[in-house]
This record gives C-alpha cells, structure tokens and sequence, in this order.
C-alpha cells in the first residue's frame, strides 16, 4: 500500500476536480485512473502533468500509437509495472495489436543488449560520427 | 581509449571476416562501423548480435523507422551515446525527419518523468488493469 | 517470496545479535526491520552498511529531513519499491511533510525528463562549464 | 558533436525568441545555456519545459538548494554529465556549499547500493509498511 | 496480471513445441518457465533468446555459476524481481551457495554506490589509462 | 572538467594521507588514481569506502577475478566509462584474460535484453518460485 492516499473523485475540488472532469471527458473514461488520484496529492503537478502528456502524446509528426509504443519501451526499461500496464492498454485501445506490442518488446531487448556491448568494449566513435 | 582493440578489416579472416562482409553488402557501406570491429573481439558474439540485429530491426508489424526510434528512446533513457548518434542517423537515413526525432526524445522525456511520479507516490494497480 | 530467510531475533547471535540490538536502541525501534534481517545472512555485509549508513545520514552540512528526501529521490529513480516506502516513513518521522515528499518527487520527476532531453538532442557541454 | 544543431540567440524567433530572453531575465544570464539551445529544436518542448523547470525548482516547503540538491543526485544516479555539472553549478550559485554537495553525493552513493542489497535479498516489505 | 497471455504447453505448435520441447530436454526440467511461455507469444523472440541464452550461458573461458552470477548482478541492478529469483536458483542448482550470492550482491552494491561516487565527483580519467 | 578539484597527495594531510599511503601500499602503486583523489574531498567518505571496498572486493567465497568481472558487469549496466576502464585493468591485472572479459560483457548484454523481455511481456513469478 501507498503511503499517500489517492484523492477520490468524490473529495476532489477546485483545480483537482477541473483536471478530473477533462481527464474523463478527452479519455472518455468513466473513472479516473489512479495515476492521476495519487499525483491529484499535488494539484500543480497533476495540471501540469496533464496538460504535458497531452501536448507530447498528440498526432504529430510521430502518429499516437507509436508514442505509445515509445512511451512503453521506456517503462519496459526503466521496470515500471504500472506504466507498463497501463500504456501497453492504451496502445492497444488505439489501435496497436499484439504483434506490434511484442517488435516493441524485441526492440527494446535488443537495444538495452547492445547498449551494454558498446560499454563493455566501450567502442570509440566513428570518425564520421564526429 | 578503450582497453580493447579494434579488430580491423584486413585483420579479419574466418567467421569475422564473413559477417564484416556481409555487414557492408546489407548496410550498403564502405567500411565496417566501429561496433562490430569492437565485438569482434567475440566472434560468437559479433555473429549472434549480427544475426539478431537483422531479425529483430526488420521490417514487420512495425516499419523500420518506427523500430529505429524505439530503439534510440531505449539508448536516450539508458544514456548510451554511442548508441543514440548512430541510431539517430540510421533513423535519419531510413527517412526520420528531425521532427520525428524530436518527437520521440519527448516522449522518451515525459515517459522517464512520468515512471518517476508513478514509483514515488507507489500508484497502486487500477481494478480494471488487474 | 525471497530465496533467502530473514535471520530473526531469536536466531541471532554473536555480531548480529549486536548490531540488531543497536539498531534497536538507535533508532527507538521494537523490532528490527526487514531489511536488516535479510542482509544478516551476510554478517560483514549488516556491520559494514549499520556504520556506514549512521555515518552518511547523520545530520552535517545537510539536515537528516533533506538526506533522507535525497536517498528517497535516487530509491525513486530505480524504482526500490522496498527504499521508497521505508525511506519515505523515515523522512516522515524526521518531520518531512506531505508537501516536502510531493515536491522530492516532482523535482525527481523533472530531473529525469530532462537528463533525456540532455542525452537525446546530445547537448554539447557548454564552454563556460570546461 | 551532436547530430542536432543548437538554436543560436541570433537565429530565434517567434516563441523560441521570447523564452530565449525570458531565460535570461529571470536566470540573470548574458547568454542562454546549450540546454535550451539544443532543445529549441522543439520549441514545444522549450516552453514546455522552461515553463516545468520553473514551476517544480521554485522555492516551496522545500527550498531551492533542497531542490538543486535533490536534481543532481537524480543526474548523478543516471549518470547525466551535462546535468550533473550544470545544476551542482546551479546548487552553489543558490549557496550550496562544498560540504553540501559531498553529503548529497555520499547520500546517492549510500542509497544506490542498498537499493541493491534490497532488490539482491528480495527483501519483503514489512508486516507493519503495508 | 500481464496482459498477455502465456502460451501453454498443450497449445504450443510447430516453432513454439520444438523450442519448448527442447527447453524442457536442455534444462532437465518437467515444465517450461513462463518466462517462455510468455515470450512464445512472440516465436521468432522465442526461439532466437533460446539459442542466444544456450550460447552465452554455456561454460566457456567462465564457468556456469559465475555467469549465472553476473546475470544475477545485472537483474539486480536494474531491480528484475523474475530474473532475480529465477536465476539466483539456476545458480544454486549449479552449485552455488549462500556465500556465493551473498557476496555476489555485496560487490553489486559496491560497485552501484562507487559508480555514483565517480558520477558525482565527475571524476576525470588518469593519464595512464588514456 | 570536474567542478571538484582532487586532493593531490602533496596536499594530503590527517586522515587523508594516512588513507593514501595505504592505498599505494596495499595495491603496490606508484601513485594515487584519480577516484580516491577526488573522493578525498570528503574524508570520511574517502576513509569509509576504501575500508568498504577491501572487505567487499577481497577473496571468500567467490575470487577475486570474479568479484571485478561482476564490479565490471555492473559498471558497464549502468555506464560508467571510468569504472569500466579502471576495473576492467584492475582484472586483468589479478589474471582475467580478454576471453573472460568479453564473456563477461555477452552475460551483461544477454541479462540486459532478458530483463526488459521479462518487463515487457509482465511474466509473472511462476508457482515454483513462490
């Protein structure tokens, strides 16, 4: 158990309750997720928080499902369960399928391998890299 | 400097020599990069790795910029320099643009953050994930 | 669970017995915490870090409230389920607030989002830090 | 050398421009930071992130060297370069003393290899933690 | 729960059977981990970290147990509670001993809390090792 | 450059020389390396980890050549060029041969890419670990 208790829908007011309802509204959620019940302990995190994600998780130049995807070979990196989870789901909510999930593991696999490789023989840069 | 040395490509004979040439026909390049003259130094591991670094970054489920980028997220998160400038440009050489990089450094930002409030205030699994 | 046996109280003799019985009286605890009965399996181990962790979290030029919100940041940014939530009641019972802990990890949260915009865009060092 | 170009004072425009010298103002600086250079390549995430920084680094319960403090131990944890001496120049231009950043850095030190002991013996959280 | 789901034995076919088949043939054992159940959903992951992980793992200029205990070392170090348990048992089924893991995470958190130490004092590389 | 200047051993006074003169003593150098000179800004950290180091790195149940293979392994985990580079002499310096070296970095990679299949697929502990 958490030594912070999330703020229930149902406690909160002014700016928590705000972001609440446009959580609910923009993920057409019904409750909301307890990510943002933990960090609400921090009302300015939780706006800022939230207007970050949205502004780095929207369609641009990179489509959603693939800052998804990028969000979660993070979290798969840094061992973050929640994030994992979490992400993972909205990926697939968003379109992404389990062979796409799974290249992203693979991928994330083989890069944290031979980020090691390149530091164990710690391998100069390339001249034409510089 | 690293306390190993490089195998160079007219020092390659056997095994290393087959996959070095093999490295520049499938990259289409004129000279063997410095990591896998560095893991030459294992045969079997710069044989697997190669073998490995083909299945894995093809072209499947995902497209192969879209694996690039995973895999420069994973180097960005993991602080590998050698990783991320040459997997940026081999983004960039597949057809990334610099806003599609810039993209993905910010999702790999926000990921890295994110992960960090989850583990802090010790988010407890939603109902729903479970 | 874990491979190892915790060592309890009634199993522990000689320096561990000791060093169990001071962390007691030292920390005005009724009974030892996990954590040190798991390392007791490894007697040096318990000695070595029961002095070493007194000596680095002792109050000096920094406070004990800021160490401890220090050694629950770096628990945050791997993620040591276990350190967060111990290091996080410590620092509560030191007199940390509810507000102190959300900003260690909102500043946690930051420096992490940043070290990754640092290590994606390459940030070259700038002349006036060489 | 980074496969990014920094945004030079002389080349901003429009919104890069304005957190350029807003930057400058509020930090008092002849000059605006490679940080922030490199970043204006997205100038989203420039103001973003400028707007972040100084929302989670202002002085609150916890004051600003706690916060230059408790950043450097995170870059110092994943081994940012560029972080760690820009924000521990930042700590003792705030007064952070050379004392303050030894503890810090013994503090980091201390935490990162009990995080270990912990995640080594599997150490299970305490009847009375959960 | 994963959101994936292992693939079972009795649901195995044709790659996947062969590769469980040979798992449980290997490793002596009389059902297949779910570390590769769960990796099965991905064949071509499956079968190529079989391959790999019989390549690396086997004795070579380092005996068995050792390598099991870096692998150890590593999955501690980044905080794997699967990898963690599953190999610290390989390692005792090969003959490790308490001793052996003991000291095995005394030298991991060592070299976790001086890797910081060299972090945080940005310690500049001698003259002889250039 | 670092922003710490290291105590050079003309400089070395009290507890400092002491320290210093032990480490040349004990480990037969000419000269103190760069770590101990900068960490010899704080001496009790200088004086603890020396003492902590002897009794973690020194032969028991494992040896030594393995305990700076697994130093190494760990170091190369989390990227630290200096570490890498000063334990990897320091091994083969008691007798670990390039062959060992590079088995060494393959178990590092392959932990590495295992550890982030396992997060990614969240495979859960299997009923015989329990």
């Amino acid at each position: 158990m958490s030594i912070f208790k999330p703020i229930e829908e149902d406690e909160a007011t002014g700016k928590v309750k705000e972001v609440f309802n446009d959580i609910k509204k923009v993920r057409k959620l019904e409750s909301v997720p307890n990510f943002w019940k933990y960090i609400a302990n921090d009302p300015e995190t939780l706006d800022r928080t939230w207007k970050s994600m949205q502004q780095v998780m929207k369609k641009g130049a990179l489509d959603e499902i693939t800052k998804e995807l990028i969000y979660v070979a993070v979290s798969v990196s840094n061992g973050c369960e929640y994030c994992i989870k979490s992400h993972s789901l909205a990926a697939m909510k968003k379109g992404a399928t389990n062979e796409m999930l799974s290249e992203m593991i693979a991928v994330t696999g083989m890069a944290n391998e031979a980020n090691r490789l390149v530091e164990g023989y710690q391998v100069e840069i390339d001249e034409k890299f510089k």
